[in-house]
């Protein structure tokens, strides 16, 4: 019993050492930057990427829109807002899930989300959840601010 | 040189051991656990305890609305919601941050988000991220799914 708690304590101060070393946060820091590469990819619209990104099954909100859904999903955001841009305001990393809190500042050319933006500039926030299977986005949940947008019209 | 890289590899070895023992999991946990606990305050509406698990000067989407006005939020959500409960369906720990899906299943009273819902019974999500600060939430960023209500109505 006391080599286990001995050994408890040796653990920890190897943990709070290596801690210190950023060496814990190899996974978590791993995810964060497939991530921004993933976020790159759709700021570039490197469609033939998305692939590298996103598995071949994934869900989007509990239904499986499977790759080829989620790529057209993307390619129609960006026909109806041409100047879409991600970005990136926070990322909570705990590996196999991500969360990320984005930030648009941009004009719709017509309706969005079933409101008559109609090229109007507008600023809302997305806060979405993924699950990474092998380094891939498996499921996604999102949630867009649609009243933000709403209280700007 | 060399010194640096053995230290880095023992300190590797140090962590798989501890991370397979829970050790590195610790503060990942402990935040998920008082995160449990807040979410357990609310369902009880035990507003004496909030200030255990809310910050005097928390914001909430960028404006201080400091612990009354996090409060009066609440108590007026369970005035227009009484059968308003928070389940928690997936927790994203990485401290200080902290991210939740919540789903609702809840039937407000009249008007709720701007939308005439009149005691129909609802269900829609929420996706929240918070910053704690000492163990308390310091700064919320929510968004709900209003589509989602609408699409019901």
């Amino acid at each position: 019993m006391a080599f286990v708690v001995l050994l408890r304590n040796c653990l920890r101060l190897c943990v709070l050492a290596s801690d210190s070393l950023g060496l814990v946060a190899v996974n978590k820091a791993d995810l964060s930057e497939v991530y921004r590469g993933y976020i790159a990819c759709l700021n570039q619209q490197d469609w033939s990427r998305l692939d590298r990104f996103v598995d071949e099954k994934v869900s989007r909100n509990g239904q499986e829109i499977r790759l080829s859904g989620y790529r057209e999903m993307l390619e129609r955001d960006f026909s109806e807002i041409p100047d879409l841009h991600f970005n990136i305001q926070l990322v909570i990393s705990d590996p196999p899930y991500l969360a990320s809190r984005l930030l648009f500042d941009c004009t719709p050319k017509g309706m969005f989300l079933g409101l008559p933006v109609n090229g109007k500039r507008v600023s809302f926030t997305e806060n979405v959840f993924y699950e990474f299977r092998e380094g891939k986005i498996a499921q996604v949940w999102s949630v867009v601010d649609k009243a933000a947008i709403e209280a700007q019209l």
